[in-house]
C-alpha cells in the first residue's frame, strides 16, 4: 500500500516556523494582518475563510473581515478594496473570486496591489511564477502542491513530471515551479490525445483537472508519487473525493495525498505565510 | 529526404498582410514607427538592427533609431529611454540588451510601456504569454516558431511537443504557445534526464537550448517537424549552424527549418507586426 502524505504536518510545520516570523514582526511592532473580502455568501467560500481564519490565528495573523451583499454595487464594492489596498495596516488581501456578474471581476483582479497579492491572482504575481522572480505571491494550491513534495523530501530534480489540467490557479503554475526546480514536466489538458500514456511516463503525477475521480490505474505505475489536487463532492459516496481514484491508485503507487487532508489542508496554511513574508516585506522596505 | 521549411515566404507573407494594415493607419494620419534603443556597437545587434529597418522599411514602418555610445551615463541613458516611452508618435520599442553593466538592465526592461513592448521582455508581455491574454506583445522569436508552423499548415492540438531550453525568450513562450494552441507540451532543459527519449515521442521538436549541433539523429525520429531556434557561428565549418546537425536530421524527419534561412528571417517580420499592432490599438484607443 502506497504512502499517504497528509497535508497536517505539512501546514503544522509551516505554522510553527512562521509564527515565530510573525512574534519577530510584532516585536518590531508590526501586527501582520490579512484583509478578507467577501461578497455574497457562497458555501465554498465559507467554508474556506473559516479555515483561513482559524489558521492565521494560530500564525497570529489578525484578519479583518469585509463582508458585502451579494448585491452590493461597483462603487462601494470597488471602493471598499481601494481602501484595504491603500490601508498601510494590511498586509494582504484575500479577494474571493468569481465575483457577482454585475461587479468587474477583472477590473477587481487588476486593482489588488501586488504586494499584497498574497492569493497570487494578479498579473504581476503570474509573470513572477512564470519568470521565477520574487513579483508578487505564487497561487496558494499550487505552491501547497510543491511545499508537500518538500516536506516529505521528494526531490523533483531531474524527475519526469505531468500535470493533468492547465488552469492559471494550479495546473500553470505547478507546472512553472516544477520546472524551476529542475523536474522535466508535461502539461496534459482537455486535448491531449491519451493522457495515461503520458502520466505513465512521470515519476510525479499532479491530479488537477477538477475531474472527480477521473485518474483510475490505467495513469499510474509502480513507484509514482501523486499529489491530487482536485476536491468534490460525491453524491453517490456521499463524501469528498479527489481526482484521483484513491483505492485504485493506493495499491499502485509509491506515495499519494489524500482527500480531504491532503493539499487543501496545506493551502491556508501557504495563504497565511504569505500574509507574512509581506508584512516582512513591507516593514524592510519601510525602515531601508 | 525532409521537406524544408523556409523563412522567407513566412515573412513575406506577414510583411504584405501588415503593410496593408500599415496603408490603412497612415490613411487615418497614424505613421507607424518603431523606436530602436541602442547603446554601443555590438556586431549582433547591428545585424539584427539593419535586419528589422530593412523589414520596418517594406512594411511602412518609421524608425527612430537612438544610437548612445557604451559609456552613456546612466541619467542619459533613462533620460533617452523615458522620452521614446513617452512620446505619442513612437508606437514600439526594441532595446537592446544586455545592456552595459553600469547600466541598470532591469530597471530598464521594467520601465518600458507595456504597450510599446514590441519586442516582449516585459512583465506585462510574459504574464500575458502565460495567461493568454492580450497584455503587451508575445517575444518576437517565439511568435517566430509558431508563425512557421501556421504558415506550413502544422496544426499542433492534441501533438506532442518538446521544447529544448526554457529560457524566457524562447522556450518558456513558446511551450505556454503550443499549449495554448493545445499541444501536449514537455519542456527539456539542462537538468532534464535521457532528452532523446523525451524529444523521440513528439511529433513537434523545438530546438532552442542554444548548444550548436546538438540535436543529432539519436534525439529524432520519422515524421517529425523540427524547428531550430539556434543560430551559431560554427568555427570549423565557418558556416552558420543551428541547435540541430541538419545533415542528420534531413534524412529522418518529415519537415526541418534551415539556419540561416528559417526562424530567424521571421524574427524581425513578427517585431514590425507588433508595431503595427501597437500602433492600431493606440489609435483605437485615442478615437474611441
Amino acid at each position: 500500500m502506497a504512502h499517504i502524505l497528509k497535508g497536517a504536518p505539512v501546514a503544522q510545520a509551516m505554522t510553527e516556523c512562521f509564527r515565530q516570523e510573525a512574534e519577530i514582526l510584532k516585536e518590531q511592532g508590526v501586527q501582520p494582518t490579512l484583509a478578507i473580502v467577501r461578497v455574497g455568501e457562497r458555501a465554498d467560500d465559507l467554508s474556506y475563510e473559516r479555515g483561513a481564519m482559524k489558521r492565521a490565528a494560530s500564525m497570529g495573523i489578525q484578519v479583518k473581515q469585509i463582508i458585502l451583499p451579494e448585491d452590493v454595487d461597483s462603487e462601494t464594492f470597488f471602493g471598499e478594496l481601494m481602501r484595504v489596498n491603500q490601508d498601510a495596516d494590511v498586509h494582504g488581501i484575500l479577494l474571493f473570486r468569481p465575483l457577482p456578474r454585475h461587479l468587474d471581476g477583472e477590473r477587481a483582479r487588476q486593482m489588488i496591489d501586488p504586494a499584497k497579492d498574497v492569493d497570487g491572482c494578479t498579473d504581476g504575481s503570474l509573470a513572477g511564477v512564470f519568470t521565477n522572480t520574487d513579483l508578487g505571491f505564487s497561487p496558494c494550491t499550487a505552491q501547497a502542491a510543491m511545499e508537500i513534495l518538500h516536506f516529505y523530501g521528494v526531490d523533483v530534480k531531474g524527475k519526469r513530471a505531468a500535470v493533468i489540467g492547465r488552469s492559471l490557479v494550479i495546473g500553470r503554475p505547478v507546472a512553472m515551479m516544477l520546472m524551476h526546480e529542475n523536474a522535466t514536466v508535461t502539461v496534459c489538458h482537455t486535448r491531449t490525445v491519451n493522457v495515461p500514456s503520458v502520466t505513465r511516463e512521470a515519476d510525479i503525477v499532479i491530479a488537477a483537472s477538477g475531474q472527480m475521480e477521473s485518474v483510475g490505474s490505467e495513469y499510474l505505475r509502480e513507484g509514482q508519487i501523486v499529489i491530487d489536487v482536485g476536491i468534490g463532492w460525491n453524491e453517490e459516496k456521499q463524501k469528498l473525493c479527489g481526482d484521483v481514484k484513491f483505492d485504485e491508485a493506493e495499491t499502485i503507487v509509491d506515495s499519494i495525498t489524500p482527500v480531504p487532508g491532503g493539499v487543501g489542508s496545506v493551502t491556508t496554511a501557504v495563504l497565511c505565510s504569505h500574509v507574512i513574508e509581506a508584512a516582512k516585506k513591507m516593514y524592510q522596505k519601510n525602515t531601508r
